[in-house]
Parts: structure tokens; C-alpha cells; sequence
């Protein structure tokens, strides 16, 4: 069947496209500032698609038009697309050009390339200027084509910038920007342009509302020896911003004038003004920013200094974060509680009633502001793709056998929660169980780790992934990533895995780092079992032979014991196993009712 | 006590560092070829200043005298420059400048300083260039001034050159000629000069002895598209090496030629040749290859190709290895057997007895040709000191009760070995016991670890330091590093390390290497223990999730279970200690007599 939906706005978009002499363009799946999750505002390439996936790039040309997914997205991405015209490119199957190689065949000499440079990283940016090179093609990257189309287009979005209170950050704006001057005197720059929207959160102490699931305000932010300048649109201000701002010398300006500020910053009257060394995060600025700074020249490219700083967590964080671990942990040993409890027989419950049920007992939290991503609620062969996303039209029943993988967490006044356990429904089978029993000891095994300061996640990653490699089995994913304080779920620089990419910094653990630690198992058309703590990384013993570091949990949920076959989990694992569920028991049960309490009591009486 | 004879030999120096208008000559320990152990003929650092460690920089002005040395070495060269005016510089104690600290420090404008550029790396040579640099001062680096005063010096090591029998190597001269080509057109590089004298040996399939312990010949090498050059010495040559060379297309020339040849391919007439780009090591080269090296200027530096090629055994080589490896287990068996019947109490059994009874049961294999280092026999407390090393002079004799250590390995017709016992000769106490079991845990952990394809020793270097770390103890070295064929006992690229440094390039674990797993405890002033298998690298299951790797051990020698406490060793551990101990007994019992068979029968019957 036809999709005239989406034909009748590709007419229109080729129709603009003829206007403004554009061959082929392309649509990216970003915003401003390359988060990794965008508001409704900037899903141009769903509006032109219909693919509703969070990875895909649209090419439209005069005659084809091609959309590139991830191997996630292939089953959805069919469906989708199917009736548009539009043809499916599964990237990284044999044979499959990529993006930019289908470019560089199908376009030839003066033809036009045709993007929004604001929402093109500056890495494809590159890539795409690289053809321009080759094959002496025209860019165009200064216009949205959706403009004009997409007529019932979300508003910009536009949350209220919220001061975060003192107590709740352990550090003022100015002793913030004071550490980041140091760091800029210590690179030899003279200014620092910064586009990371958490980044920017974090070094002004401010929470937005402008991505679901990422308390954050759209921004940006430039700082010099004196000067410091916040982009905020009207629309975010308070009385409390402005003072606030004001207090910490911080001169705020509209978040549309960022790049012409910049502009003028570097060049006055077209002419190259010498402000010295100019710091940006290549990784994570547009391909606008970045042609400008290319223009100017005198740049170093490296992770913006607020990345690392906002990696490690003041002690009033750490408070903080505890605390709302503390309460995320009750509500998700609630919602184990009624799952284990629920008679599947005879009751119809979806995955996405599981996610409906665990995501209202996390919101029924004062504190708790929104999710930190949608909640992952995976049954049997669903739970095998790392990433399935669960809808109320299209989920599975959920059975009384085999096993059900939550991964989830929320957005706190005081923290942002990520946690998953894998729910056994029924009775395993010896292979499940095998399984289910490595990933709770690779688990165990890293978050028990002690190791000496200097170690960074990759001289680690063995701990948890050891189990599987014994088993000649792997998960194709890092064991662990840095997370957010009430920001972003998904937080560098720092991580847990084992592949060396040449050149790369490492990032050394340090002492107030959050990492989360979730080896896996991965068995396509089958079963997926994930456990997932967050840790935070804290100093062991001082002596002679150095600073010792271990970590300590921030998670309280008790682990499936019917998936673990005591058996085969190393004595020094099953010991720290029920070590664990002795204090989960004390931390959680005084938050339960007396049922809730029995039951706590019983799964976590020690293998 | 003065020492007469150091100080006459000062006294000559400085009188030819007046004739040669040098106001600081710079000696240091090395040869012409970056070699870590040197022949006699280069101990010119140990003539004039009568210390004989392995590690030492002196430095002679007309006013003063100072000796650099490291940890190890700090009381034997106390003793040793007692009397000879001689300052010792204890290095990286706090105050203690460097030795182009002092030099900076000391030199003023106009002063000049001296070396001999042939024995000094390009890195030593570079910080000595920016001195000049700094300061102004002359340098002067094309004289050896211990010529005409050292006139009893050992010859110029010259030993013949043999060629390496085909069934021993399993790869032709032509054959890795045209490797290390391919790998040259890769870096897009014309020629490649080499100074390494093992990565000479294993491209020329030549053996020699001109260093104790390395079975090498002083020799250079140089590679381009079409020439290929091997510079010997005339001694050296037999007419086999001439007439093999001849077949695989190189061309002998002179070793004292290797310089001036370079030069007059780089520069005729002191006018530049477009050579295109020459590929050398800088990290493996003279200062005075460097030198000509930057005067040419279009380079690569990088590990000379032929490290990373020597580093994959095959097949044919690793055959010979395994046998080796099984002559050299037997030989320690033995010695164990031996040493722990020995009536301690009564009989005087010497740290350099033991060493020499061991040395001896190596000596007796015909395929034995030397020992691959001298052997380290460390009783006690010595055993805390990593290289410690004896003489029939200076050492302890061992009693009844503690442990020794002993490193030892051989040069065999067919493979190099290394390997470490610590042997328990009376009841341990409970900390002993502690450490002794997690050493030998941590090398079971290693020896054991299933891993996939593309990791390096950074990610595994936990699995053997991880047992060490539990208890807050680290040890301050490496974990394991390469071992040649019939060549240097240590060899790169590849090791079991976990510290990050910046920019390295890291060398991922391939099927064919060779590496050591020897974690240790060392407790200044109380005892040592290191336990040492050597491993290959072995392919294991190829599934979907990637080629997962395996090691297998090479060495077959019991480990001493006295030192083991088996409550404390994890249950995994265990089996595979008692697995490895039946295999150890199969191999070995065969060529044991009936004694030592029965003890060996009871020393691996299992924990």
C-alpha cells in the first residue's frame, strides 16, 4: 500500500529542493548540538520517513531516496518505510555502501549536496566536504528544507532554565569556570566555545527541560580569560537565572546569537581577528561551528574540560546521588515484588504494562522528574536485542516461563538512576541458567574489584566479561559507562571496556566517578540477560605499593537467585552475592509493606 | 681505602679530555646496537669507574666525578666506588638531579660536552642535543676515549656468524625479506636501516655469540626495493653465510662500513640524495644513526618491521620450542629434586651452589649453548631484590627454613627459556603461605584465561595481578614479556603490563607469541616470590561472537605446593593446578630416575 503521507512531503521537499538548486540532501538525526536524544522539533527525518528508530540518516535526490539504519532498526525500519519509495540501506551488511560512499558514486561534477550544517556533526561534516573535494561537488549547508513543509512542526523547544540550589551541587558557577580558566592557561587557549548541552548544564549549575528524559535547556556557552557567556533563549529565562548568572559574572545572551557571536568573536568585518588559541570539542559541535573554527584556524580539538570535571562528582553529589539510588532502588524492588507476584496465566500483562507499572512507581516519587531513558521491558527473544523499545501497540505477552529484562532508571531532584535485572518467570533450563550464573558473576566480579589509581575501565573489563569469554561466548557492547548527575543517563569520558581504538585518551577511574557495570548475554531469536548495577569508584588503601581504588554500589535490587546456579558461581562470588542481598535486604526493607518485606527477606536469605 | 687503580685510570681520561678540549665526557652502558646486555669490549663505564652493575651513567669533568645508578644497584655501588672519588647519584630519589639535570646544571656557556655517539641512544642523545641547545655548549660525539688508555681491553667481540638450519626456522631469508618489503611499501618507505642485532639474526636466519647470553653477531642491516646489505665483520664470516646471503640476494659488506654506506646512500658528496622515506627505530638506534637520520630528514621512526614479524613464532620454530621448553622442565625437576633433599642443616648450600648445579644440568643437553641470563638464585630477603644477582663471592647461604627464588632459562639448539620456581625449604608462617598462594593463583588465573581475539597484555593483566591486588599489595613491574627463538630472552613488542602510556602503540596478542606470566610478592628485608611459566599464544574457538584465543604453557615444572594454602586458593584454581601438575608429571616422569620420579609422582598427586 501506498504511503501517500510521506510521498506527498517528499514531492514537496524535492520541490524546495529544485528551488534552491540542491541535487541531493541529506537528513541527519540530531540537533544543535549532537545530543544523543533530540526533541520532536528536530525530527525532520522521521517527518520525511516515517522511520521512527533514534539511528537513521535520509538521502533524497531527485530520483531515490535511501534511508541507512543500524541493525536494531532493520524489522522496524521495513515496516516503516514500506508504501514511501523509500529504499532501506542496513548499514554495515556486506555490499551496503555507507552514506557517504553512495554519495560519492551517485553524485558527479557540479551537482549540489544539499544539509542543515547545524544539525550534521562535524565528523560527517568532514566526510561529506571530502566528496565536495573528490569529486568537485557544490555543499550547501546553510538551510532546513523542512522549513516551510512541515507546517505543524513542534515549537523549538523552550523549558524554563532552572537554578540548581547550592546544596545540590557542592561547587558554585564561579568556582567551576574558575577550574576550566585553569585548565584553558594550562592548554595555551584563549577562549573555549562549548556546544554539549550537558557540559553546559553542569558548569552553570542550571537543569532544563528541553529532551525528554535530559533535564536540559538548549545553550551554549563561550568562555574567555574575562569574559563568560551563556546562549539562552527568552523564553528560559528567570528573574533567578538572570541574577544568578549575573552573581558569577556570566553575561547572558540569546542562544540564536551563539554563532554569529562567535563569528564576530573571531572575525570582525570578514577580517581574521587574533584572539590566540580557541579550545573545541570536534565530537561535539556542528558542522556550523566547526567550519568556522576551521576558518579561523588557530584551534585545539579536544573534549571540552567540563567533560571530565562533571565526571566526577562533588561529596554533595555523592549525597545526593546516593539517596535517589536509595529511593530508585525501592521502587524497582516493588515492581520485582508485583511482577514475581502476578499470576501470568490468567492475567494479560504486556511489556508495556510492566514498563507502564514500574515507570508509575518511579513517578509517584516527588523527587522524581521524568525518566532518565524510556524504560526498556524485554520478554524472551525481545530481551536479545540490546536495545528494544517496547510500545503499547506493539509488545509482547508477557508469559509465566523464561525470562523478562528491565533496564531503566529516572530523573531525580538529586540523581539520575539506571538499573537492570533480568526477571525469572519460570523454570530455566540448564543453558539459561549457566548463562544467567556468569553474567551474575562477571558482575560481581568487576563491582568487587580492587585495583591501583591509574587503571582506566580497560584493564578492568576482563572482570566482568571473563565469565563469558570462559564460555567462548561475548556481548558486542562496552560493560559499563559513566552517568549523569540529574543529566544525561549516558555520560563520558570514563567507561568499562576492553577494545583499544589507537590514538584514543584513556580516562583513569577516579575517586566520585559513577560507572555503570552491566555484562550480558545476547542470544538472537532466543533470551537476553543483563544485570546491571551502577558503582561509583572510591579510594581503597594507601601504602607503599600505592592509592588502592575499589568500587562500592550505588544499586539496591536484589538478583534473581532462580537464575543462578550456586553450583557454578566461584565461592568468592556467591559469598559477595549474598553479602550484597544482606544489605539490600537492610537498605530496602524499611521502605516495604509487610508482604513486600517476606518476600524481600526470603530471596535474599543467601545461596 | 683509596682505589688506586680507578683513579689513575680518571686521571688518563681527563688528561685526553684536555688533549681533546672536552670539559665533561658522558659514559654510558651500552653498545653500538641499543643491546640490553653488552660484551665486555663496551664495559668502558665499568673500567674507569670499577662499578659493575648493569645499569650506570658516569660522567667525568675535570673537577668531579658522579656514577648514576637505580635502586638495585644503590649498595653494591656504594661499595664499589668506595675510594675512587667517584660521587654516586642515587637515582629517582627525591634531590637527586639526572643526569642532563646535573649537565644543564654544571655545563656553561662554551664548555664542551663529550661522547661516544655509537653508544649512546638517539633518546639520550636528543635530551644532550637540547642542552646544547640551552646552554650553548659544544658537542662533541665522535671519540672513544678509553682508546689508548683501556689497553688491556677485551677484543671486539667477533664470533662466527651461523647459518640457522631451514627446519629450524620455517621461514627463508627471501621469504621474510619480502615481507618486511611489503610492509615498507605499506609505509610507503624506499629503505629500512637496522641496528637491532635479534631483529638482524631472525631476518638473516643467522645466530652468533658475540653478547653472553644473546646468541647475536654485531652486524647492521639495510633493506631497499631492489639491495639488500648485511654488514659483518670479517671474522665473523664462513663461507656458508656467504654463499646463503648470496642466494637470497644480499650483499656482505663490512660492519665497520654500516655508517659511512648509509651516509653515501643518503648524501654524495655531503649533497642530499631523494632517497624517498628511510624507515629506522628510533627507539634502537646510536645517536650517531640518529644524527645522520635527521640530517637526511624524510623518515619514518617506528619499530623496525621485522619486531612485531620475529615476535609470531612458526610452526617449524615453535616445534623446537616445545621440545626445548620440555629438555629445559626436566633439567629444573631436577634441581628441585635435588635441592629439596639436600641436608641444609648440615651440608653448606650457597645461593651461587645452587645456581651452579642448576647451570650444570642446563650445560649437560648437547642442544644447551649457553644459558639465556645468568641465573638468579635469591635466598631470603634477597629474593625481595628483582635482579638480584649472585657471585661465588658475595652470597648467603641457604637454610633450612624460607624460600628461595630462582629465574633461570637456556639457550638451547631449538629455543630460549625462562622460568621461576620459588621453593619452600621449611614451614612457612601464615602471611608467607597468603602470598605464596595468591602469586601462584594470579599465574594459574593468566596461565588459564580464555580471551578474544584483539586484546593485548593491558587487558589481561588483572587476571594475574588481580589475587595481589585483593590484598593491597601490587608488584612494581610488568606481569610478562616476549621471549625469542634462540634469541634475547627479552623481546617485544607484546607484554603483560596494565599502565596506559600515552600514544604507545599496543600490540594486540597473536597466535605463535611467546610470553611470561610471572606475578610476584617482594617484601624489602624479608622475602621474594615469583612464580613463572612461560606461555604460547594459541588460537581457540572461532564462533559468531568473534576468534576467541587461549594460551597453552610451554614450561613443565612443578610448583611448589608446601607454599600453597588450598583453602585459600579458589576452587578453579585448583583444578587447574592439579591438571597442570598431571601434565607435568606425564612429561616429565620419563626421563627422571626412580628417586626423583616418586618424589615428583607425590609433589603433583593434587591439592
Amino acid at each position: 500500500m501506498e504511503n501517500t503521507v510521506i510521498r506527498e512531503r517528499l514531492t514537496k521537499l524535492r520541490q524546495a529542493m529544485r528551488r534552491h538548486k540542491i541535487d541531493f540532501y541529506l537528513i541527519p538525526t540530531a540537533d544543535f548540538h549532537n545530543s544523543e536524544y533530540v526533541n520532536d522539533y528536530f525530527k525532520v527525518r522521521e517527518f520525511f520517513s516515517g522511520f521512527t528508530g533514534s539511528n537513521g540518516t535520509l538521502v533524497v535526490s531527485i530520483w531515490e531516496a535511501g534511508l541507512w539504519t543500524d541493525g536494531r532498526y532493520f524489522v522496524q525500519a521495513e515496516r516503516e518505510l514500506d508504501g514511501t519509495g523509500i529504499k532501506l540501506f542496513r548499514m554495515q551488511e556486506e555490499g551496503v555502501p555507507t552514506v557517504t560512499e553512495y554519495l560519492c558514486e551517485q553524485m558527479e561534477e557540479y551537482y549540489t549536496l544539499g544539509f542543515d550544517g547545524r544539525v550534521v556533526d562535524a565528523a560527517l561534516g568532514e566526510k561529506l566536504a571530502e566528496i565536495q573535494n573528490k569529486k568537485k561537488i557544490r555543499i550547501v549547508c546553510d538551510r532546513d528544507l523542512a522549513e516551510g513543509i512541515w507546517t505543524d512542526r513542534p515549537p523549538f523547544p523552550c523549558s524554563r532554565a532552572e537554578i540548581l540550589p547550592p546544596d545540590y551541587c557542592g561547587e558554585s558557577v564561579s568556582e567551576k569556570m574558575e577550574r576550566v580558566r585553569a585548565k584553558m592557561r594550562e592548554e595555551g587557549c584563549g577562549a573555549l566555545f562549548i556546544s554539549k548541552l550537558d557540559d553546559l548544564m553542569w558548569l552553570f549549575n542550571i537543569r532544563g527541560n528541553d529532551i525528554p528524559c535530559n533535564p536540559v535547556v538548549m545553550s551554549f556557552g563561550f568562555l574567555s580569560g574575562k569574559e563568560a557567556s551563556l546562549f539562552l533563549q527568552r523564553g528560559a529565562l528567570q528573574p533567578e537565572v538572570v541574577e544568578s548568572m549575573a552573581e558569577a559574572g556570566v553575561q547572558i545572551r540569546s542562544y540564536h546569537s551563539a554563532l554569529p557571536f562567535l563569528q564576530n568573536y573571531l572575525f570582525q568585518g570578514g577580517i581574521r581577528h587574533d584572539r590566540g588559541k580557541i579550545w573545541y570539542d570536534e565530537k561535539n559541535v556542528s558542522y556550523s561551528v566547526h567550519l568556522l573554527m576551521k576558518r579561523y584556524g588557530d584551534v585545539l580539538t579536544k573534549a571540552n574540560p567540563t567533560e571530565a570535571m562533571k565526571a566526577v562528582k562533588t561529596p554533595a553529589e555523592m549525597e545526593h546521588i546516593r539517596h535517589s539510588y536509595l529511593l530508585d532502588s525501592v521502587a524497582v524492588t516493588k515492581f520485582l515484588y508485583w511482577i514475581k507476584h502476578k499470576n501470568l496465566e490468567q492475567d494479560t500483562v504486556t511489556e508495556a504494562d510492566a514498563a507502564g507499572y514500574l515507570d508509575t512507581l518511579r513517578r509517584d516519587y516527588k523527587e522524581c522528574m521524568d525518566l532518565s531513558f524510556p524504560t526498556i521491558s524485554a520478554y524472551g527473544a525481545n530481551a536479545a536485542m540490546m536495545h528494544y523499545e517496547v510500545t503499547p501497540e506493539n509488545c509482547s505477552r508477557i508469559e509465566p516461563e523464561g525470562m523478562l529484562l528491565v533496564d531503566s532508571g529516572g530523573q531525580y531532584l538529586g540523581g539520575t538512576t539506571d538499573v537492570t535485572r533480568t526477571i525469572v518467570l519460570g523454570k530455566l533450563g540448564d543453558k539459561m541458567k549457566q548463562h544467567y550464573t556468569a553474567v551474575a558473576t562477571g558482575m560481581l566480579r568487576l563491582a568487587n574489584a580492587k585495583f591501583l589509581y591509574g587503571c582506566s575501565g580497560r584493564n578492568l573489563d576482563v572482570l566482568a566479561r571473563g565469565p563469558l569469554w570462559d564460555l567462548d561466548m561475548d556481548y558486542k557492547c562496552g560493560t559499563g559507562h559513566g552517568i549523569g548527575y540529574m543529566l544525561n543517563v549516558h555520560e563520558g569520558p570514563h567507561s568499562i571496556r576492553w577494545r583499544f581504538t589507537p590514538g584514543a585518551e584513556e580516562t583513569v577511574l577516579e575517586e566520585g566517578m559513577l560507572v555503570s557495570d552491566e555484562p550480558g548475554v545476547y542470544l538472537a531469536g532466543e533470551y537476553g540477560i543483563r544485570i546491571e548495577n551502577v558503582l561509583e569508584v572510591k579510594k581503597g588503601v594507601k601504602n607503599g605499593d600505592g592509592q588502592f581504588m575499589e568500587f562500592a554500589p550505588l544499586t539496591w535490587v536484589p538478583i534473581d537467585c532462580e537464575g543462578i546456579d550456586p553450583g557454578q558461581m566461584p565461592a568468592k562470588e556467591r559469598l559477595e552475592l549474598n553479602e550484597y542481598h544482606r544489605m539490600v535486604y537492610d537498605k530496602i526493607s524499611p521502605f516495604l509493606n509487610e508482604a513486600e518485606r517476606e518476600w524481600l527477606e526470603a530471596v535474599t536469605t543467601g545461596i
